[in-house]
């Protein structure tokens, strides 16, 4: 399976836990494609809306473009959303990680799994 | 050009319109083709969430179907958005229209360009 394809799963698994929790949630059309700052989800539960940058890894690090987590931010500013970074490592859960707890380096932010599993919200704690 | 590529241009060009006003909007993946109720446009600006349901439209009344409505309403409530109509008539500017000043028949809602010119808002006017 492409990486493009393995993305598009992923978005597509987190969007049905979602709607299986009792929230709305839409996958972004052109999300890293067009001239807007857009996230590759969004979700919602009535009082609270959320912006997703979704990302699975095999690696045991996840690297982020600075220009992501700027256009991650920048969206939710202007749209009224909070922001979020969903991380799925190899035989891990998803981890929600909020952008603030990411580590910067010259050129990217990144996280380690392991610092993922102490700062992250597993996705029932995300929601509740 | 196709129905379809009519109908992506029309909510590419309600999208720009919003960015231009310095809102975020984003166009859903797989509105009308998947399992959840999903808009075909997505609008927001910190203090309001819209979603809105496009239609373009060459003749002088436009119909929706029971479930575009309904669904529409549902994603809404769930999210936490206000739901609209946008329609696009020949030579006029988009009319934005409350879900419930469309007329109900048997089978479907509609409204005409007369009633939409009356009750709906211009873009300016909704986001304002």
């Amino acid at each position: 399976m492409s990486r493009k394809s393995k993305g598009l799963d992923a978005e597509r698994e987190l969007i049905h836990k979602f709607w299986k929790m009792g929230w709305a949630a839409i996958r972004c059309a052109g999300s890293g494609s067009i001239k807007y700052p857009v996230p590759d989800v969004l979700a919602g539960s009535s009082t609270r809306q959320i912006a997703i940058e979704c990302k699975t890894n095999q690696a045991t690090r996840q690297y982020f473009t600075k220009k992501e987590i700027f256009e991650l931010k920048q969206f939710s500013e202007i749209f009224g959303s909070e922001s979020w970074v969903a991380i799925k490592f190899p035989k891990k859960q998803w981890f929600f990680i909020n952008p603030e707890d990411l580590d910067e380096t010259e050129n990217s932010y990144v996280i380690s799994i392991e610092k993922a599993q102490i700062k992250g919200l597993l996705f029932e704690e995300m929601i509740s």
